[in-house]
C-alpha cells in the first residue's frame, strides 16, 4: 500500500500550508508545467481539457445572445494605445514591447496586447456608420499577456487565456443592459456549471478597470477564506469612442458617438475551481466541467472475464459520459489514487465478486460515498449520482462561503475579523476612495464589490465614521 | 434593380483580374479587415465562423486519431530557439523580437512564436523519461507571427492562426506512421468537408522543413492554375531530440533519443476554399464548412401571412440545418446579392404565390439551379439538394484540376505549358537541389511534390537531361 499512497502523499495538508497544497495539486494533477519564460506557464493536456469544456459552455451561452467571434491581430502601435488616456495609464507599465521585427528596427514600437479594446475601438471607427450597423456584439477567444512581477499557475500569469467581449450600441441604456446580460452569464455559468457561487456587484472607483465608467463584477470565496474576482463586464460609456472616433448617424440623422461595454473571463476562473472545490488527496472536478467524468476501473483484472465485462461496461457508458478505463498494469488502489488527484468525479469499481452479483460500485470523488448498483441500470443510476454531486458540490461550496461571510459594524469588528475568521466582511463604506484605500493599507482587505442586493447594517462607515453610502464586500484577495 | 446589383458589380471578373477579384471577394463578403499593424488582419464574423467550423471538424477527427490539446507560451527565448541549427537558420529572419517588458530592458530577447518546435522539444525533454511516456501526441491552436514583407489575405499573414501537432514516439516506424496518418487527415478533411481534392506527396529537400527529415505536403490547384500548399506532416528523425535532448529509457533498459513529428494546418486554408469554389459573384461555400446553410428570404414580405409562413419554415428548419432569415427591409433582389456574395450554399425563396401553391423554391448557390419543392417535404429535399452540391463541388473541383494538370517530357513542353496553360505539370526530376533551384528561376515554377502516385514518364529529367529519380509536380504557387 506504500506505493499507492505516494501520489497522495506528494500533497501537503491544506490546513498546513494552503498555497503549498495549491501548487501541488497543480503540479500532480498535470495541469501546468513551468515554462522557460519567467511567468508563461505550460496548460498540459488535463489542464487544457478543463478550459476547453469553459470554452464550449460559455461560448454556446454567448452566442444563444447574439454574440458573433472574430479575431484581432495580437500586436497593437504605441499611438493606437495611447488615444485613451486612462486607459494606457492603466497598461502601459505592464506591457510588452516589440521593438525588432526580422533583422530590422521597427520605426514604432508594438505592444503585445493586454487586453484588446483599443483594437476593437480601431475596427467600429472603421465600420460602423450608422445606426442600421449597430449593435456590434463581437467575441475573441486569445491569450493576452501582461507583465507582472509575481506569478501563480492560473491565479496570475504573464500569458493567460481568456475570451474579451467587446460591443458597441446606439445608447447608453443598451450598452448598460448588455453589460448586466454578461455578468449574468458568467454568473449563472459559474454556478450551474462550475458549482461556484457568487456575488454580483458593482466595483468601486479605485478599482474599475482603467477607462471604464462602471465595472461590475462577480466574486467567489475560495476554501482558506480569501475572495477571488472571477469574471468582469465594464460599461466604457461613450468615452472610447470619442477618443476612437465611432460615430454613427442615428434615426433622427444626427451624428452620435457609440456606447460601448467589454467583458472576461480568463483560465484565472480554474484556479477558483481548484481552491473551492478540492481536498487533501487532490482536484475535485464538478461532474459538468470534468473532462473525463467516470473512470472504470476493473478489479482483479487478470481474472478471467473481469476485463471483458468492465469492456462491456465502459462501452455502454460511452455514449451518455465522458468515460474512460484503466486497465493498466498499475494496482487498484494506484488507478484510484490517480483519479482522485485528477479530481474525476466518479470511478466504478468492477472485481470478481461484482460481477457475480450482475453488481458495479459507484464511488463518489467528493464524499468518497460508495453505491452499489445493479449493472442493469447503472447509466441511470450514474448519472442520478453525477446530478446529486453536482447539486451537492454547489450548495457545500454556499454553505462554506455563507460561513464565513462575516459583518461588522464597528472597526474593532472588522480588524478583529479580518485578522482571525478569514472570508468575506460585509461593511458600510463612505464611498471615498482615501477612507477605502486606508482600510486597505491597514488590514490588506480590499473592497471586492458593492453587491446589488444591500444592507443597512449601520448608518456610519466602518472605518472613517462619516455618513455610509453603501454596503461593501471586503476581503484579502487572490 | 441598379441598387440591388450593386454588391456583385463591385467584385472584378476573375478572368478580367484574379488577384483583385480574390481581394474584392474578401472584402465584400466580410471575411477580412486590414488592422493598423501592416500584414496583421483582423478576421470579422464570416471569416472567423469558417475558421470555427474547420477547428471543429479537425478537432474532432485529431482526437479520434488520440490527439490531446495543450497550451504553449507565444514567446520564446533566443536561447531555446537556437539548439537546432537548420531550425534557427530558417526562421530567425522571420522573428519578432520582445526587448523590452514592463518599462525593463530584457537581459534576453524573446521571440514570438513562428512556431513552437522548440517549446514542445523543451517540454517533452522534461516529461518524457520512460518508454511508458510515449507517445506523445500533442496538438495546440493558436496564432503564430512571421515577419513577411508582402501579405494577401489569408494566403500570407504576419500573424497568422493554425494547429500545430507536435508528437514523440519511441521508434522510427511509429514516427513515420504518425506523419503520413496526419497527412491523410487533412486530405481526407479537405476532400471531404472542403470539397478540394488534394495531391498527397513529399517535398524535396529544398522545399522541406526547417530541421525536418521528410516533410510531406497535400498540394491544391486553385482556379488559376496556380499551386497551394494546403498543409504539411514533417517527420524529425532524432534530430530535434538530439539538439534537445528528449531521452527515454526504453524496454531493453538503454537510453534512447526519441523519434518526433510536427503537423499543421493554418487559416491558409480558407484562401484555397474562395479561389477554387468561388465565381464572379462572389463566395461559394461548400454545405459542410458554410456558418449558414441556408438563408430563408420571404418575396414580397409586406402581404399578409407570407413572414408568418417564413418564420414557421425557417423554425422547422432550425434544428437540422443551420439556417438564417433575412426579413429585413432590403428588396428580394439586395438579399439575394447579399447571400450569394457571402458564398451562402442555398437560398429558400417564399411568396404568395409559392404559399399559394404550397411550396418554395430553393436556389443552389454553385449552380443557381432553381428546384420547386413542397413545403411538405422541405427539409429531406433541402438535404438532398446539400448532398449533392457538396459531392458536385468537389467533382467540379476534381475536374477542373485535371483538366489544368500536363505532362511534359522536353524542356520545350514544360516551358510551352508554364507560359500558356496555368496548372501543373508532372515531369520527371534528377533529383538535384541545383537543377530544381534552374527550373524555378527560369520559369517561376517550383517542386510542388513529389506524389505517392508515381509514374514513369521517361527516364531522364526534364530540364538537364541526366537520369531521371522522381517524378514531380511542378507549378507556379501561391
Amino acid at each position: 500500500m506504500a506505493k499507492d499512497k505516494k501520489l497522495v502523499e506528494a500533497i501537503t495538508a491544506m490546513d498546513e500550508d494552503f498555497a503549498q497544497w495549491y501548487t501541488d495539486v497543480v503540479k500532480k494533477a498535470e495541469l501546468i508545467e513551468y515554462s522557460n519564460v519567467r511567468g508563461c506557464m505550460i496548460f498540459r493536456p488535463n489542464g487544457y481539457a478543463i478550459w476547453e469544456n469553459i470554452q464550449k459552455e460559455l461560448d454556446r451561452r454567448f452566442k444563444e445572445t447574439g454574440v458573433e467571434n472574430v479575431y484581432m491581430p495580437m500586436l497593437i502601435p504605441e499611438s493606437l494605445l495611447q488615444k485613451e488616456s486612462d486607459h494606457v495609464e492603466g497598461f502601459a507599465p505592464e506591457c510588452a514591447w516589440v521593438t525588432t521585427g526580422g533583422n530590422e528596427p521597427l520605426e514604432e514600437r508594438l505592444c503585445i496586447r493586454p487586453t484588446s479594446e483599443t483594437l476593437f475601438c480601431d475596427l467600429y471607427s472603421k465600420i460602423v456608420h450608422s445606426y442600421r450597423d449597430l449593435p456590434k456584439v463581437y467575441n475573441q477567444w486569445c491569450s493576452v499577456l501582461r507583465w507582472e512581477k509575481t506569478t501563480r499557475p492560473f491565479l496570475r500569469h504573464m500569458e493567460f487565456l481568456w475570451q474579451e467581449g467587446h460591443t458597441a450600441h446606439a445608447t447608453s441604456e443598451e450598452a448598460e443592459e448588455r453589460t448586466i446580460q454578461m455578468l449574468n452569464v458568467y454568473a449563472d455559468f459559474c454556478e450551474e456549471v462550475l458549482a461556484i457561487p457568487m456575488i454580483k456587484g458593482r466595483k468601486t472607483d479605485k478599482e474599475k478597470f482603467a477607462g471604464a465608467e462602471a465595472t461590475y463584477t462577480i466574486e467567489a470565496l475560495m476554501h482558506d477564506g480569501k475572495a477571488l474576482q472571477s469574471g468582469t463586464s465594464h460599461n466604457f460609456g461613450d468615452g472610447f469612442a470619442k477618443a476612437y472616433g465611432i460615430q454613427f448617424t442615428d434615426k433622427d440623422n444626427q451624428l452620435k458617438h457609440a456606447f460601448q461595454t467589454s467583458w472576461g473571463m480568463s483560465t484565472r476562473i480554474i484556479g477558483a475551481i481548484i481552491m473551492v472545490h478540492g481536498d487533501d488527496s487532490g482536484l475535485v472536478l464538478p461532474p459538468r466541467i470534468a473532462p473525463t467524468q467516470v473512470m472504470v476501473i476493473p478489479i482483479a483484472q487478470q481474472k478471467e472475464g473481469v476485463l471483458e465485462k468492465a469492456t462491456e461496461v465502459y462501452e455502454s457508458l460511452k455514449g451518455r459520459f465522458s468515460v474512460k478505463m484503466d486497465d493498466s498494469n498499475k494496482s487498484p488502489g494506484w488507478k484510484f489514487s490517480e483519479q482522485e488527484v485528477r479530481g474525476i468525479p466518479t470511478r466504478i469499481e468492477l472485481g470478481p465478486k461484482d460481477i457475480e452479483k450482475n453488481q458495479a460500485v459507484i464511488v463518489r470523488r467528493d464524499t468518497r460515498e460508495k453505491i452499489v448498483v445493479s449493472l442493469d441500470n447503472l447509466a441511470d443510476e450514474l448519472e442520478h449520482v453525477l446530478n446529486t454531486m453536482q447539486a451537492e458540490m454547489l450548495e457545500r461550496a454556499r454553505t462554506h462561503r455563507d460561513a464565513h461571510t462575516y459583518t461588522a459594524t464597528t472597526w474593532e469588528e472588522f480588524t478583529d475579523t479580518i485578522e482571525n475568521r478569514p472570508g468575506f466582511i460585509k461593511a458600510m463604506w463612505c464611498g471615498e476612495t482615501e477612507c477605502e484605500q486606508e482600510i486597505k493599507d491597514e488590514t490588506g482587505a480590499s473592497t471586492r464589490c458593492m453587491p446589488f442586493e444591500q444592507e443597512c447594517l449601520s448608518d456610519v462607515c466602518v472605518h472613517c465614521g462619516k455618513p455610509a453610502k453603501k454596503m461593501v464586500y471586503f476581503g484579502r484577495a487572490y
